[in-house]
């Protein structure tokens, strides 16, 4: 998002997608992803708010266009979890993790995450990514099997970040030299009772 | 470490604590702790290396020093593990986390996790106070009742340091406003089992 150049304003010319994502990874970085409207980021970039909706659809999509996602994780946990059990389900979602991390774009996946942890402006972009790409993917395919999944996502997504930190930027071994199977058999039962455990209590008086 | 400056070569004068300091963080930023020796300190900072002994110990301790490290979480980590059982251990350990992390130093020990997590070559700050402060502590506190520290610790780290981010970086709700005993509830376990769980497997053909 660094490389987000202040363009001149235009309207109606072919640079016009071109401007709305500069326009709109300026306003997310400055202000952060939920403060900033349609309309700011149109205005900012000079065209009119239904241009954006033309060419990016909802507010979600421009940002997933936005920040450049090298790859879509989605998908590969939809592939682990859709049509099967709730058991072992935390095995199988340590595969998809080790097929997303150790697959071709781990350099762009690791830049993305370095940044976003970095500063406290770009925290949005990974807390977007997992609420709006893996939380609504675990809902879509587990949703009739599991309750209060937002909640359950939170604890799994406390175990999977912390892989990312002590697997590929601490480099810790072991844990850096696992391979999918080790870590579906010895994280995967901790995902397993975070879908599992009772939560109603933690959402009491909030 | 961004503050560290470079020092005109001086030795035997008031200043030489600090000299060697900037030396450390100079060296430890641009080549790491592990390839950089007491004796290229010395010579980076003009002094003798005897002088670095006699101001700071071991390298370890100069590590620390050099870090500004805002807490040493050390104590606090053994206060819950010393003299007790193993059962309730994990727990005990959350309770440790929150006193750390919700204490009077959650804005220094934060960006001391930023700046180490945005660069490849400041891992190292946040791996060594892991394996010198944290790992060691629990090797002399639970030894004597747990097999494979090291690689238990690996584990647990990915845990706790996903918790760092998903609570005080990510801020995911209601993760970050769990209390400590709620955090000991819910993620006590995943730290218990991490103690538990066969791990000899693991370190086959490592």
């Amino acid at each position: 998002m660094a490389r987000a150049k202040r363009a001149g304003r235009r309207s109606g010319n072919p640079d016009t997608r071109a401007e709305i994502l500069a326009a709109a990874r300026r306003l997310f970085a400055e202000e952060g992803f939920e403060s900033v409207s349609m309309r700011r980021i149109a205005a900012e970039a000079g065209v009119d708010p239904s241009l954006i909706h033309h060419y990016f659809g909802s507010k979600d999509d421009l940002f997933l266009a936005a920040i450049e996602l090298p790859m879509d994780p989605a998908p590969e946990v939809e592939g682990v979890l859709k049509g099967q059990d709730l058991e072992g389900a935390g095995g199988r979602l340590m595969h998809a993790f080790v097929a997303i991390w150790d697959g071709p774009h781990q350099d762009k996946l690791l830049a993305m995450v370095r940044s976003s942890l970095s500063k406290p402006a770009m925290a949005f972009v990974l807390r977007q990514l997992f609420e709006h790409r893996i939380v609504t993917t675990v809902e879509r395919t587990l949703g009739d099997q599991v309750d209060h999944i937002p909640v359950r996502a939170g604890f799994i997504g406390s175990q999977v970040f912390g892989l990312v930190v002590t697997r590929y930027i601490l480099k810790l071994e072991p844990l850096a030299s696992l391979n999918a199977e080790e870590l579906a058999e010895t994280v995967g039962p901790t995902i397993d009772r975070y879908l599992t455990m009772p939560v109603d209590r933690l959402l009491e008086g909030r």
